[in-house]
């Protein structure tokens, strides 16, 4: 980065958000000057690297819907058209129902294949059939305690899997890199200041009464100016901008995310009956919040468990994940609907940061003066970032209404602070 | 508070909001032992006590208007039925509208005349006879360099005025005591212990497979335990909710509140047209953020700045006012529109905190488990307190409709989180 040079776009964050923005801002505005800071040593490094990274179509609200479908298309267009690998799999989403469930999702899945998703059940004596190493019906003294439920369905998203972040932001990366996007690495930005727009030359400025836009950013490296910014730096969105008063609806969470080996898995990672790839699918546990992810190339299974009441919104500079998570929070559910896990432990684990809008778990994209936001992706940012990124450029570019890749439409307001209207999402996970 | 005791609810906060859920609560359950704790040496001491205490039934949002109206008809019982002195003046709302906002405000104000809102709007030529004070024409250099821009027309809510947090609090402070709730003052808490629901005597319970539920609270006067617990605590909400995973949708903004006196206030403080009182309403001046209360009885006018971008948001735990403040941002808009301000300096100052649902701006009022959460005032918790009040009373008596006082009906679930449905307010100050 070029020292003293006021660039017309700085983006806050190299992580996939910040990354896909850039490409589409760039791309719809070949000859501006813009500049990436990333305080990581290298892009994709913050919570884009700690994702379990599945990836799904499955939404009730038409604009979660519509930013997933269009990111997915996306990433296979990139995977399968350009040539870019970036591990995509649509090995699909499993929901084990118990009955609670089965009834509650009836009129929520007649929605979705309505609304053209592709979706398959399976009754019990199929689910038996694919995966003999799961038990439907959990009868063990402790599961009766725990009052776990018989599994009743199989529901599975078709288009839905996993992918590589990664790859994605090497593809982003590298084309940024042809594009002329300059990146500087390291680079941590400290704070936001303000500016009166017009100054007047008072002291003080900016005053309240004054019209106000970002005047430059306190970074680690020194001061960086611009004509405008993005603000894509995930759950950090929040400490930089409380303190010039915009409230991006954010809370940070803690995922943690534990890497499965041993022999006794086999059999699960190469289960026939699902998919192409023959592996089990991307599986949510009855009760909705445990799952996990096979990894078959690592030999290896991901699981986690979907936050809620009783676990902390609190800020962690570096998230680290501990083995009594999962211990105790984990395990005792996995290893009575799959026995195959019993007394495997962690070989890995890591932890990350939601940044969590729990009002509607719906990514928050505004533009408020020279400041354009991109945050609250909730925990399904991956499998948003491209459309996200459209959504950021039609904002740049004042257009009501972004096209997402396949020439989705979508009205920029409907995402953001002031007009808000996303939608009610009955599918989370 | 007896030691050791469980209570049937136990209140974190002797606010106005705590006292009024209090005190509907009890008159629905008679037999209820109810405690209400409170850091502070008497109720009504914290942000309470530092509202400019204006009241207005001018909301687009029906859950606005309704919350707000509701109360405002119980202040006015509690004065004149009861005879309760509760200093509340129906001087009125006076907003000075520049062409922009006469403009903007056009549909607005034709809509709340159809919702049966009074209001009564000025011409220039009456402004200037009511109030030789103010100045229609902003003419100075400083004024042109400010971009003032000329008042055109008056609006004034009529149902609107002022009244005295404190005597709010004294009143359902006495009904409480003759009820036999008990108040336990400078008893601060500082955190909440949630608890398996069922417990099944598993070490680290709660664990995240488990029911939940508050369990006890931790004070500066030991633990206390109650089966049923409501977080009143204004902008501490989050401070208390965050760590057990309840987003609150709120976040802290500091309100600083600025006394004038001086005899050239004189004539402001008793002019005649506008209302019985004779007195100037509460007035909100072009630009829509600068306003000003009078406060004939003080012979002093109190002034302040309605927040917005730029305005950190910030916890602090002693929120201090600033004369700079008052020099910086609110003189100079005020002594152009009003001279009769010219030279003068405060003569006392407070701050309070603002607990800023800043999504919609109304309140956020739930239940999960055992914690009914009354919070999201944004600055208008006064006027709608009692109407507050009874929706905790709803959702305490598991009751999916609210009867608020003058038989005001709302669906509780319209101001709670999981299923939100406040309605867009177009009337914000």
């Amino acid at each position: 980065m070029s020292k003293g040079k006021r660039y017309d776009l700085l983006i806050v964050g190299a992580g996939i958000i910040g990354l896909s923005s850039a490409y589409h801002i760039k791309k719809s505005n070949p000859d501006l000057s813009v500049l990436i800071v990333e305080r990581h040593a290298a892009p994709g490094q913050g919570d884009t690297a700690k994702s379990v990274a599945a990836i799904r179509d499955t939404f009730t609200s038409d604009v979660n819907r519509t930013l997933a479908r269009s990111s997915i298309d996306f990433y296979k267009h990139v995977q399968s058209e350009i040539g870019f690998n970036l591990n995509l799999e649509l090995v699909g989403y499993l929901w084990l129902l118990n009955r609670d469930e089965v009834r509650a999702y009836e009129a929520i899945e007649a929605q979705m294949r309505a609304q053209g998703m592709r979706l398959k059940t399976y009754e019990r004596s199929e689910l038996t059939q694919f995966t003999p190493d799961l038990v439907l019906d959990p009868s063990s003294e402790q599961g009766k305690l725990m009052g776990l439920k018989s599994v009743e369905r199989g529901l599975q998203g078709l288009d839905c899997g996993t992918v590589a972040p990664e790859m994605i932001v090497d593809y982003y990366a590298g084309e940024l890199e042809k594009m002329g996007v300059e990146l500087a690495l390291g680079t941590e930005v400290k704070s936001i200041r303000l500016g009166a727009r017009p100054s007047l030359g008072i002291p003080g400025e900016p005053l309240l009464w004054q019209d106000k836009q970002i005047q430059e950013v306190e970074t680690s490296q020194g001061t960086l100016t611009a004509e405008t910014y993005l603000i894509a730096a995930g759950i950090h969105a929040s400490t930089l901008l409380d303190p010039i008063g915009i409230d991006c609806l954010i809370r940070p969470r803690k995922n943690e995310v534990f890497q499965l080996r041993g022999a006794s898995l086999d059999r699960l990672l190469a289960t026939k009956g699902f998919n192409e790839q023959n592996t089990t699918p991307f599986t949510i546990l009855p009760g909705g919040r445990t799952y996990f992810r096979p990894v078959p190339k690592e030999r290896s299974v991901w699981v986690a468990f979907a936050p809620g009441f009783g676990q902390a919104f609190k800020l962690e500079e570096e998230p680290s994940a501990e083995e009594s998570f999962y211990t105790n929070n984990i395990y005792p559910i996995l290893s009575e609907y799959y026995p195959c896990f019993t007394n495997l432990r962690p070989v890995n684990m890591w932890a990350g940061s939601y940044d969590v809008n729990s009002l509607d778990g719906t990514p928050v994209i505004e533009k408020i003066a020279n400041c354009i936001i991109t945050t609250g992706m909730s925990g399904s940012g991956i499998m948003k970032a491209d459309a996200v990124g459209c959504v950021a450029t039609a904002l740049f570019d004042n257009e009501e209404e972004a096209t997402l890749y396949g020439n989705h439409k979508i009205k920029t307001s409907r995402l953001g602070l002031a007009n808000r209207d996303v939608g009610k999402e009955e599918f989370v996970i």
